[in-house]
């Protein structure tokens, strides 16, 4: 379910789809202070009062002692298999949620609310859930459904601008991998996007989850199609595993690796100049993205070695035939491409991020 | 797969079930200085070196420490999407590993090699893994139904006598619940299973993994003909969390609880006398049951409100219509069933248990 006043119609609207009995609310101090009234009313307005499940939330809370806390929150609420959990918050929370809900006596329902952006259109849709361990992200985990995500476009007039357009990236990398007309409305409406006009923001989050849905649908564990939502993320994930997670968002890493994927595509012969050029001139749209100076090569390249999807020694890449469709390429040449991110290393470096319409392997 | 050489024919058999690439192997140390040599070599004439992960065993080991140092050990065998697991030990190896496997990179695949016969006749079956939690057991897991299950009647010659008997319980109930045949069976070669005549091991096995697998294919999740197994089950928790878990194997207690089960249910009006007495001889012939003295009415009641399938107030207990067949009682009337069991407590109290062949509430 996707629009605005979302959270006030709840309760009536996860009674209508077969939720019943009194949800227990897992959420975050920070999530719940600026918009847990609205949730709580929703809910209560079906469910009476509404049980809370507080955690904590960031990326290092993503871990084993956490969803134990979470599990001991359950039993003191006296869960039991008929309960069904509400995740109200980031990735985090849905991801620490929901992998909670898929372990808990086995595994019980769960409705994912997601507040950010980000998680709207990606990590809320497809079921996968998990947690971090100490050898890397997400590599414990399960897929686990949501049985509803409610998307209140409300909710993303309070996110900090950099975690917005951390989410309009990837809602840039649907439209590149499925469709022209989604790549259009947001060369159309990309500032209203960016001022959060909330009719753009329902419409975007509305196709994004429209077209991963489709995908997942057809590929739940990632076997083949599922690939194609990983466009700009081989290098992006590289690129921020090589900066420690600290200096990209998770967007603006996926941005400078979707532009690594055009003009690696392009040395390949796939995607002409004009179209690699519209794709990357509606991404640098989106926001500036932080300039990659200081980013070593060797450590992009370890990054990438680590890669869950790289492990098997044969490397692919998903990069674009044409703006709106994708191709998994299988037969990437190691050493071509360790080349090619030399150059677009040291093209990034050179220029500034922003506003800048030239591809940056083009002086290669 | 049930037979005698199993293990050395893991390998072969395996690689014709559609599992390439090398296996890890987890087991604890006493399972791999009893019988690691023989799967060792049985894998390694596909596989070639196989890696071994150990972790602890026992009951007490069943929980969120080993899971992660399970976890950690994959990393170090650097296992990937593709590996696979061969959980090689009884009950809490293959729960661990199974988990393990469940929520390894979301989900990876595994091969039960149980050594028990209570693991061999229920719990390799069905999918079910998971972990003990302060809360209770089993209480955080998955279900993961395993790629393939190797159970080798040679292993159960290692195995202590009681832990021999508790299995035998387990195959005593699938005969009541589903196998007219199975029972007369029993009857007649009970011996020949307590002096591990391998054919007749291989035959209980068999006939035992046939009943559960068709009930749980049937229903994975519980909702319905998946209670069946729980014969005997639900007064046999019950004893065992009284006890904590200390004085009765889980199949002495499940053999006593088969007892309270058949007598409530007489009380009912199911089942003949004839009936009941013909499945009770047979309990008591698979061996000594520890008695119920100093047992507490109040523990054992308290135990069955804390019991999963009891939580939601309404008490529903699997009874006999007659020997073979199972029906799920769900009215039990609770006052009832608190008197019923104070005089079963009482009457297993006063009688030694070994060879009586009258019912413990026949003094009610």
């Amino acid at each position: 379910v996707v629009g605005s006043g979302v959270l006030e119609r709840s309760g009536a609207l996860l009674e209508k789809l077969g939720f019943d009995g009194p949800p227990l609310l897992v959420s975050s101090r920070q999530i719940l202070d600026l918009h847990g009234q609205a949730l709580v009313d929703g809910l209560g307005r079906r469910y009476g009062s509404v049980a809370v499940v507080r955690m904590p939330d960031g990326e290092r809370a993503k871990n084993h002692s956490t969803l134990r806390a979470l599990y001991d929150g359950l039993f003191e609420a006296r869960a039991d298999r008929r309960s069904w959990l509400v995740a109200f918050g980031g990735g985090v929370v849905g991801d620490v949620a929901g992998f909670a809900a898929a372990t808990f006596l086995r595994g019980i329902r769960y409705v994912n609310v997601p507040t950010t952006l980000l998680a709207q259109v990606d990590s809320a849709i497809g079921g996968k859930v998990g947690i971090n361990v100490p050898q890397g992200k997400n590599l414990v985990g399960a897929f686990h459904q949501p049985g509803a995500v409610l998307s209140d476009a409300a909710v993303l007039q309070t996110l900090p601008e950099r975690e917005l357009a951390s989410g309009l990236f990837e809602v840039v990398k649907y439209a590149a991998i499925r469709s022209e007309r989604l790549l259009r409305y947001l060369e159309a409406e990309i500032e209203g996007a960016r001022s959060r006009r909330p009719e753009v923001l329902e419409r975007v989050v509305w196709e994004s989850a429209r077209i991963k849905s489709e995908i997942v649908s057809g590929d739940e564990r990632e076997g083949g199609e599922r690939m194609a939502l990983n466009f700009g993320h081989t290098v992006g994930h590289a690129l921020e595993a090589a900066t420690r997670y600290r200096r990209f968002t998770h967007g603006e890493a996926v941005g400078w690796g979707m532009i690594a994927a055009l003009g690696f595509g392009r040395e390949l012969g796939l995607l002409g100049a004009a179209e690699a050029g519209r794709l990357e001139t509606l991404i640098r749209r989106v926001a500036p993205l932080p300039p990659l100076g200081g980013v070593a090569l060797d450590a992009v390249w370890e990054a990438l070695g680590r890669d869950k999807k790289f492990r098997s020694g044969s490397i692919r890449m998903v990069l674009l035939p044409r703006l709106g469709a994708s191709r998994v390429r299988a037969d990437v040449d190691p050493a071509h491409l360790r080349r090619y991110l030399e150059r677009f290393l040291a093209a990034g470096r050179r220029r500034p991020a922003a506003g800048a319409r030239r591809r940056p392997q083009a002086g290669a």
